[in-house]
């Protein structure tokens, strides 16, 4: 794995679609939830973002390939690593992987573009100097 | 079938779970797009409301049965009926039919209770009249 | 709160809808997940469930009453009781409580009735016996 | 636009989040729910696939650029056109469209890779030609 983050999920039913899987769009939801946690260990709050510096984070751009399928029950790890930091943007590079006895393996692959936006007009906005240092500091 | 108002949902993937049947939540997304469209078509728009009126509908309880399941492709029909009209707040019930050669079919059956607040505080405020005939007017 | 067993839930984005607030519909997820959490805890596995006794638990009605929203970033505890044991059907009493340094909130109440059927006709089947001990047996 | 082929879609609260704009993971749900008509359109059924032919199709890879947010309320036209037609797989260009009275405005276009599989093993399957036809026929 190519990260010293990652967080972990479950599969539960409502993941699941009627092929027997996860749903392929749910990956993008865990690569989410994984960005947002790797975000609270570096100590950035998405709400101080918003409070403090009138500046959010948006999703720019999704690319995600999908090499095999989860089920219902299983344990995955979801990493996050900075590919490209930017002055307005952050480009991710982020996996899940499936944890079992039989060793890990590679569900899918995920490069997530986010932009740093002011809140008011959402135009482009440079990555505060504050939230720069935290995401350096945690890679 | 009990209402005048009805509205088609098609079942895709993202609404099935690995069980091969429709994932029993989403029903009630599909009864809030039906009652969606039932203020629609009764000229209620929500945005309005918001803006006009400084109201908003926020649901309070839902309360539903499941008879049968949906499957993948399947076409059903959701049904709107105001059972209760409060000065504050509107009891619907709902039904899902599924739609076929064989005939419609019971699948669930909803009572969603709505209550109507002001968008600063969320307190429990009077339906504006102008809506209230509105929504009399679509029974 | 009235269980000993609870799971613990992060907000996410996907959770919340343009009210500013956790989408009404989640719950139900979030109350699923935490029975799942709690049969792993007494020790049945779903899947065994299905393998080894053809039957599988389905949701038969769910009813939800709203009291409180939760908002991105916050942190709930879902609880698990079982309020009625049949035969062939478990009844659920169960609560979302958001955790914070105010103390908790509930922020929402649900009875979950699923029954146990035969994964061929999905008929209603009487739970096995072994599963009746360790459902007896975490209470 | 660039298609014949075009779905209409309407937001809902659950397509919604806290940011006040749609989910963008949400797009990817409404480019499969236009892919879905698409077929049906071209008289291919996802259940005949399977059931006459052996084989379905799986996503394997989706690539989405995010140019601008829809709301609440809006109207959506979602297009669809095969950009790559080869023997085991499709890749569809699609683009989702916000329509109001200003004139549409493309809010994010999609690159939807997806590959004909075998029900049993899941490995790479060539497209029957039967479907072949009906998918060129309806360029």
């Amino acid at each position: 794995m190519l990260s010293n983050f990652s967080w972990p999920i479950r599969i539960y039913y409502e993941d699941t679609d009627t092929g027997g899987v996860v749903f392929y769009v749910n990956y993008i939801k865990f690569f989410e939830r994984a960005r947002t946690e790797w975000l609270r260990a570096a100590n950035v709050s998405q709400y101080a973002l918003t409070e403090t510096h009138g500046v959010m984070f948006v999703v720019k751009s999704t690319a995600v390939d999908y090499h095999a399928p989860a089920k219902l029950d299983d344990e995955l790890k979801l990493t996050v690593v900075v590919e490209r930091l930017g002055r307005a943007s952050v480009q991710f590079l982020q996996e899940a992987w499936r944890i079992s006895e039989d060793g890990p393996k590679l569900l899918a692959t995920g490069r997530i573009k986010v932009g740093c936006v002011d809140t008011i007009a959402f135009r482009p906005s440079i990555i505060p100097d504050e939230i720069l240092k935290k995401i350096k500091a945690s890679e």
